[in-house]
C-alpha cells in the first residue's frame, strides 16, 4: 500500500506497489497473471509457430498490455495483431513497431490516427473487403503522400467480414490496383466463424482456400510484397491453420502468419477444451498451454447455508461463455499460501455487477474474508476489466504491475 | 485530433479534444452522453426524492464518473453510493465528501484504504450482515483509533447479502454494540433481488419491513445517530421504496435515503420499461427519465445482402440483457446531422469482442463508413468499457470529456 499514490490514479487496480503479497497487501478483487505458466505459454506458442514454418503475430486485443506484447516479441513474435485504429496507436505509442490490423480501417479520424503512426515509423497492415473502403483509403493516404499496406480479407458465407468468393476477390483486387496509395501485400482470413457438423474439415478447407488464393494472386502479379502474407487463426484451431500453411512453397516464398491471442494466458475451460482437442488431433505434440490468469476475491457474505456471496462481479471478471470458476480457497488467517483448499467442486450460479453467487456445500468451512482464486472461460473479457494487473510468482508475491491500455 | 497527445495516454477514448464534432473529428467507436436529457434526469430524480421527503445518494458504480458525481451533488444529492473500497477512495480522491458503501467492508487492505480516507475527512458508511465481519472491523478501526459508521443490512430469503430475520438482526446489533469502534447508525436493504408472481407487493412489504426495523432499533436505543438512516432502492422500483419511506415520522426523525444509479443516463429498453411501469403506478407523476447514453460506431463491412458488420463489440458497449439497439444512421458524406435515418427497426443478432452483426433490410441504403448511434439496455456495463466519454449537445458537438475511474 502506498499512501502517497497521487489522487488522480486512485482507480481499480491501482493502490498497491511492489514488493507486495497478493493475499495480505492488495485490495481485492485483483487480477493476477501467473509468472511461470505465462513464460511457458510464450515459449510454447512461439515454438509451435516456428515448427510449422510460420510467423507469429499474437492478437493483442486479448490483453492490450504492452508489457505482454513486449514479452511476445522477445519470445520471437513477428508483430502484434490488433482490431482497431485506437488499439494500433496505443500499441505503437508503447514501442510496437509492426501491427497487423485485421479489420477494415474506416472513418477519417481513424485513418488519421494510423497515418500519423505510419509517418512516425509504424509498419502497418490492414485488411479490405469492399471497393468503397478501398477508394476511401486510396484517396486519404494519397492525400497524405503515404503508402498503405492492405490484405484482401477472405470470408465465408454466413460469416463475418470478407469476400465470399473469387469473383468478389477479383473485383476487389482491381479496385486496389486503381489506387496508387495502396499496396496489396497478401490475404487474410478468420476461421473462427466456421461452425456446423463437419467444422474441422471446413476449417481445413478454408485454410487451403487461403493458400490457393494467395498463390493465384501472386501468380497474377497482383501482390506487391516479395514474400506475400497469408494469415489466419484464432485460439481454437490454430493447429489446423498451421497445418494448411505448413508447405515448403509457403516457407520459401511467402510469409505465413498465425495470430492466436488467448494462448498467452490460456484459460480454465473454453480454450482448455480446445487444447484437449488439439492434442487429440496430434498426440505427438509436446507439452500444452497452461492457464495463467486468475482473479482473487473475498468471500463477502455468508447469508444462508449453502450460499457464499463473493466480492467479484461483471466489473471484475468475464462471465461468458461460463461463469467464473472457483479454484482454490485461502483461509483469511492463514499466511501459509502453500496449502489452499481445492474448491473446484463449488459452483457459481449467478453474477451481478459487483457480486458472484457461489453454491457451496452446507458443511463447507468458509468465513467472510477468506479469499478465493477464480479461473475464467475465455480470457479476453477479463483483461478489459482492469487498468492494472499483477504478475505474481508461485508464492503470490507481486513481481510486476502490468498496465493495460484499453 | 491532437497529434501532441502524450503517447502514454493513447488509449481508447483518448485521442480527441474539445471543441470537436462527434461525427467528423472523433475516432469511433465513442460513447456519448447527451447533455440535455442528462440535465433533465439529474433534476427529475432529485425532485422525485425531494417530493417524497427522501435524500438521494445515487449509486455511483453505474458511471464511476466523478464529473457526473459532482453534477448529482450540485443537483442536491446527499452523497454518493458505492460498492467497493476502491470505488470509495477513487470518489473521495475526486472530491466526494460523503460515501454510502452498500457492501460489507472486507479484507485488511480494503479497510486500510477506507481508514485512510476517513482520516482525510471522508464521511463514510458501510453495511454489515455478519458477526465475523463486525469483529474484524471493530478490531481494525479500534487499532486505527477511528469510528466506523455501519448500517445493518436487511436481506431476503434466497436473496443476496443481509440478515434474513429479526433474530439475526438482534444478534448482529449485539455484536456491533460490543465493538466500541463501530457506530450503528441505521439500516440498509436492496429490493432488487425480489422476484416472483407478486413482486410489487413483495417490494412494498420489504420497504415496510425496513421502516419497521429501523423504528424498532431506534426505540431500543441501538442507533447512535440523531436521525438514523434507512436506505434502499435500485433503479427499477425506487417509487415503491420512496412510497414506503414517505411518512411524517421518517421525514422528521430519520434520514431516508434513495439510491438509484442508472437514472442519470437511463436507457432505451430495460429501464425504459421500468419507467413505463412507474408511470402506470402513478399516472399523476410529472415527466419521466430520458435516455442519455449512446454509442456511435461505423458500419465496418457489408459482406452479404441483409447483413451489416458494425465496428462495435463487447469491448465497447453492454450487451445484457439485450444486444445493442440501433437508433439512427448518419450518412458518411452528410455533414448535416439534423436528419439522420431512423433505424430502430434494424436488429443486432450477435455481438463479439469487436463486432456487432446487424440484420438490415436487403434494400437498406447503407455504406461502409456510415455511422450508427446505438442505445443500450442497462447502462452500467457500457460505462465500464470507457476511460473517457463525450458529453455532446444536440448537434453532436463535444462539450466536455467525461473521465471514468473504474
Amino acid at each position: 500500500m502506498n499512501k502517497t499514490t497521487p489522487p488522480a490514479t486512485r482507480q481499480k487496480g491501482t493502490p498497491w506497489s511492489t514488493p507486495a503479497q497478493l493475499l495480505t497487501d492488495v485490495p481485492l478483487p485483483a487480477a493476477a497473471i501467473l509468472e511461470t505458466p505465462l513464460a511457458h505459454n510464450l515459449a510454447w506458442m512461439q515454438r509451435f509457430a516456428d515448427d510449422h514454418g510460420a510467423k507469429l503475430a499474437p492478437h493483442g486485443k486479448t490483453t492490450m498490455a504492452p508489457a505482454l506484447f513486449q514479452r511476445q516479441l522477445e519470445a520471437g513474435a513477428w508483430g502484434i495483431t490488433l482490431a482497431t485504429a485506437v488499439q494500433t496507436v496505443a500499441a505503437h505509442a508503447h514501442g510496437i513497431a509492426r501491427v497487423l490490423m485485421v479489420n477494415q480501417l474506416v472513418g477519417r479520424p481513424n485513418m488519421a490516427l494510423v497515418a500519423d503512426a505510419i509517418e512516425a515509423g509504424l509498419e502497418y497492415y490492414c485488411v479490405v473487403d469492399g471497393a468503397d473502403n478501398v477508394r476511401d483509403l486510396g484517396a486519404f493516404f494519397a492525400a497524405r503522400n503515404l503508402t498503405l499496406n492492405v490484405l484482401v480479407e477472405l470470408g465465408i458465407d454466413g460469416g463475418r467480414c470478407g469476400c465470399r468468393d473469387a469473383e468478389q476477390v477479383d473485383a476487389l483486387v482491381a479496385a486496389i490496383a486503381a489506387e496508387p496509395a495502396l499496396a496489396l501485400v497478401g490475404i487474410e482470413g478468420y476461421e473462427g466463424m466456421i461452425g456446423g457438423d463437419d467444422e474441422i474439415a471446413a476449417v481445413r478447407a478454408y485454410g487451403e482456400r487461403l493458400v490457393d488464393t494467395v498463390k493465384t494472386l501472386r501468380a497474377s502479379g497482383a501482390l506487391q510484397r516479395e514474400a506475400p502474407i497469408v494469415t489466419a487463426s484464432g485460439s481454437k484451431w490454430f493447429d489446423l491453420i498451421a497445418e494448411a500453411f505448413d508447405k515448403a512453397e509457403l516457407r520459401e516464398h511467402y510469409t505465413p502468419v498465425l495470430r492466436p491471442g488467448c494462448y498467452v494466458v490460456h484459460d480454465h475451460k473454453l480454450y482448455a477444451g480446445a487444447m484437449e482437442a488439439i492434442k487429440a488431433r496430434d498426440p505427438a505434440l509436446e507439452g500444452e498451454l497452461e492457464p495463467a490468469l486468475e482473479v482473487f476475491a473475498h468471500v463477502q457474505s455468508l447469508p444462508e447455508p449453502g450460499l457464499a456471496i463473493i466480492a467479484l462481479g461483471k466489473r471484475d471478471i468475464g462471465h461468458e461463455p461460463d461463469l467464473p470458476l472457483p479454484l482454490r480457497l485461502y483461509r483469511r488467517h492463514d499466511d501459509d499460501t502453500s496449502a489452499p483448499v481445492d474448491v473446484r467442486s463449488w459452483r457459481a450460479t449467478k453474477i451481478m455487477d459487483q457480486h458472484v453467487f457461489l453454491e457451496i456445500p452446507d458443511s463447507a468451512e468458509v468465513a467472510v474474508g477468506d479469499v478465493i482464486a477464480f479461473g475464467t472461460s475465455h480470457p479476453c473479457l477479463t483483461f478489459d476489466k482492469w487498468r492494472r494487473m499483477l504478475l505474481v510468482d508461485e508464492r503470490l508475491a507481486v513481481k510486476e504491475v502490468i498496465e493495460t491500455c484499453f
